[in-house]
């Protein structure tokens, strides 16, 4: 039986550093979903349409986020803008914004107000370092001349080194890592620089996605060696690499249907499942070690390490209970006005309750 | 002007080496756009379901299209399987077949009764020598372990070597070459081993595909130095690479709102304009020059070679005129019946008449 050692273990609650929420009645079907994932802290991305790029529009989006769902605690975060500067910082930092994201212009799903030259964002940077906020990075070059949706990520890791050589102390995120390369220029920058990894590139390769829109994200899942590389850090207990879901919801019709297929892949409501289950994989395919796979690794990666970085302490309260009881994701989310598919529908995965 | 030396110029009649004709509704709305494409000669290829593994069963195809559209020259092939012996290639040398058709088992559409192993068909290939009959081979290995759609050509071209030295007499097509590789495997043989190339392959890298069915095929465009290959091998002069469209029509629901998108970019109505667009916009971009792109070379490319490679002779009776009138690709192509989406729809092209 695959991973026994974690049936019926008990862990802290997961936290997902990295989730999509959108507003209106798609915010209204995945919120709730988000405990059923077995998390129950989240670090909500700003690239609503418009941006969230002040602290007023965070913290009332935050506000309708509990409505929603009281029962998740919600890091709120800037979309890094040029309305943005000094004092905007200051004012996040006293009214309780964690963090500010950065897009490069173009790359991904609302990242048209995104940024093309990081130098003019020095200042920012500078005081986000001295309030010690949060710096998250979708690294990806745009695409251009040589550079491809399967180089862009390796051409950013320059602007990581530099950033950080610039802000030593600035804690930096280098979101959703899909690259061995990336891996490796994480782990050689200082302790403030760390990387978030998600469920579904734990498993899925450039073949998943070639042919299958709800494999279709940013950055694209690449070459096995790739994928290989994020399940070792994932396992590896390096408090760098944690846990962020990058679940990114949209209609199904936005998936199918339309003359571009959107980008993301939803997994909000099976998150620490999904996680497990692509250890589980790895596994029985010879990729990790059962022994490697311990209820501590685990824990570190899903829920401890994120924690710890971010400041926040760890879990003492809330607990889930993980097991391979064959759950089945369903074949499609929805409400009476929107729907989106789940990653890996009709599939079973691990069980996740609270204990 | 881009490509002033061209236009206006009158060209023999092209010929298209690679062409997915299907049957029933599909067959009769898209074969008769072979000629709009400045087309008047195709080699049809044969993955049918159930696939043409049987002479009559090609010469029936074949009477059907011709009854669809008169005015093209159809050259028909088999589809490699466990069932074709040396008997059938006898038979279908004496019945006018002009070649075989082999898919690896699963790499792409209705390849699921495709080959596994080439060595048992050595006797097969053997008689296909004697017979001087063509073999045209869908190069990719299936994905699996580290193969993935990226890599999966290029770990084909030592089968492509191998069968090029126990059949040197052979006259073997790599299909639709989309690496720098696979155009380097093809000048290392010798002058029987010749390869196509496709319209959409001069123009789309790996990101005109990442969120875009309608440039989604197999094999995958890769980088824009494969590209590039591939657009040099084009204006070369070097008559081993010729144009072959493997234009592939799928229904628009195919390649959308289903749960897979099916593989294959159509370019059958507009296939010669589109190939001068792609020579076009390589001298626009600097990857080409425009003293490069003479009426001869687009010659060669388009008509000359191919027909030299398969033996048909010069076509001495047919010519079209090319123009850089801005003709417009339409939005889609429909009978009541069916529908498919053409390549770069919307878009301004190159025109092409008949003289």
């Amino acid at each position: 039986m695959p991973l026994s050692k974690l049936q019926g273990v008990k862990l802290p609650a997961s936290a997902d550093f990295h989730v999509h929420l959108r507003d209106g009645p798609m915010m209204e079907l995945v919120t709730p979903t988000i405990r059923q994932g077995g998390v129950n802290t989240v670090y909500v991305m700003p690239n609503l349409v418009p941006p969230i790029t002040t602290v007023d529009h965070a913290l009332d989006y935050q506000k309708r986020l509990q409505a929603v769902e009281p029962n998740v605690h919600y890091l709120m975060s800037l979309y890094l803008h040029e309305t943005i500067n000094p004092e905007t910082i200051i004012e996040a930092k006293k009214r309780g914004i964690t963090g500010v994201k950065s897009y490069p212009a173009g790359v991904t799903t609302n990242s048209t107000s995104g940024v093309v030259d990081y130098s003019q964002f020095y200042p920012v940077f500078a005081e986000m370092e001295r309030q010690e906020m949060i710096l998250n990075l979708h690294g990806e070059c745009p695409s251009k001349g040589d550079v491809t949706v399967l180089s862009a990520e390796e051409q950013f890791l320059p602007i990581l080194a530099e950033l950080h050589a610039q802000f030593p102390k600035l804690r930096i995120i280098l979101e959703h890592c899909t690259t061995a390369a990336a891996i490796e220029a994480v782990k050689k920058c200082g302790p403030t620089v760390a990387g978030t990894i998600t469920a579904h590139h734990l498993s899925i390769i450039i073949d998943s996605w070639a042919g299958d829109p709800f494999c279709f994200c940013k950055p694209v899942a690449k070459t096995p060696a790739d994928r290989d590389a994020l399940l070792r850090a994932a396992v590896s207990g390096n408090p760098k690499f944690f846990f962020g879901s990058d679940s990114a919801p949209h209609p199904a019709a936005s998936k199918r249907g339309g003359e571009k297929i959107a980008a993301g892949v939803f997994t909000q409501p099976y998150t620490t499942q999904v996680v497990i289950d692509a250890f589980d994989q790895a596994c029985q395919n010879g990729v990790l070690k059962e022994e490697q796979i311990t209820p501590e690794i685990v824990e570190g990666f899903m829920s401890k390490f994120g924690r710890a970085f971010y400041g926040i302490g760890e879990e003492q309260k809330e607990f889930i209970t993980i097991d391979n009881k064959g759950e089945k994701i369903v074949d499609i989310l929805q409400s009476d006005k929107i729907d989106v598919v789940p990653f890996r529908k009709t599939q079973e995965t691990w069980s996740v309750s609270w204990s």
